[in-house]
């Protein structure tokens, strides 16, 4: 991770109200619809921000959107606790407890209108989707030095492993969400999945 | 829900090519919109179906949806190829096919409204998750009566890590769709799947 965490309220006091107004709106107003009733007309009426001053800081829907959900969406954030295990667990927890909230769900939502709309769901993977990559691709190149994992471990695979689980689990699940049981379950995951990527025995 | 399950009208050539006609149509609209976009209406006007025969024989939006995805949704058959690794790299194929369709992006979509609509999700989980997890339990019973698995596996745990693996992928991967790298892909994720679930050697 190179970058430092950006500061999200840019500029003027008044501009970032507008902005926090308007990125609940875009959450609010897409987890209700799709993205056909995705408008910006629909997020300013919410937002009771005027079409003019929407359409002065936004140029597009799509542009809205990757906006709101950068600002808005749980992401990994660097995660260095001096070992795999504790890496990982870190890991799920966060995706875990993103996908009990809004901004999580609408992002699935969005991923999911997106395989309609190419445009869009490149935008998508190419911001929503790096920084878990990027967190990824760093905690196994450290356990590669440290000899915990062996040296051609995917870090697609541990990835899509962890993100995948926790996602299979908040989606199907039936059990009412808790904090504990979530933290306990990311611990069960992350331990099937580095035995999972440690080398087979064959 | 009070009423009673309408009677199933299977039978005449004409109430099965209606039937076929609106699961169609309740596919498109509700892959169009979301749950609040989804009615009874919208999906008599897109299959052509008057009000009177569609309301005749489905009672509520939910039955409407529950039984379309149950009929349209592509359901692991029964699995079993004699041995551990072929008969997940079977159920992962057909899961990661699924995840390509419409009906899988549909149910998708349906289990993400469904946050929302609690008696939605007990019906969705009762029905559509009900034969994954028998398939997997089947599956995985077996496999510890050959002596592939140790007998106190989860059955839970390795179809959430199946599931939720293609699933991860078919959402976030950015590479077009192909029916032979899905296959292999299909065989990494078993393979991987079934390292995490043999005795850690600790």
């Amino acid at each position: 991770m190179t970058e430092a965490p950006a500061p999200r309220r840019r500029g003027r006091p008044r501009d970032a109200d507008l902005e926090d107004r308007v990125f609940d709106a875009v959450l609010e107003v897409y987890s209700e619809t799709s993205w056909r009733g995705f408008t910006l007309d629909a997020v300013g009426r919410r937002a009771r921000v005027g079409r003019a001053a929407l359409y002065r800081r936004w140029s597009s829907k799509d542009d809205l959107l990757v906006q709101a959900l950068e600002a808005r969406s749980p992401l990994p954030v660097p995660i260095d606790t001096g070992a795999l295990r504790s890496d990982l667990v870190e890991l799920a927890r966060q995706l875990l407890r993103g996908y009990r909230t809004t901004p999580g769900l609408v992002s699935l939502r969005v991923a999911l209108d997106a395989r309609a709309n190419p445009e869009l769901l490149a935008r998508l993977i190419h911001t929503l989707n790096r920084s878990r990559v990027l967190a990824a691709r760093t905690i196994v190149h450290r356990a590669v030095e440290r000899g915990e994992l062996p040296a051609d471990t995917s870090a697609t695979l541990l990835l899509e492993m962890v993100t995948g689980t926790v996602l299979s689990h908040a989606l199907f699940a039936l059990a009412t969400p808790d904090q504990n049981v979530d933290d306990d379950y990311a611990e069960l995951v992350v331990d099937a999945t580095i035995r999972a990527l440690r080398r087979p025995e064959s």
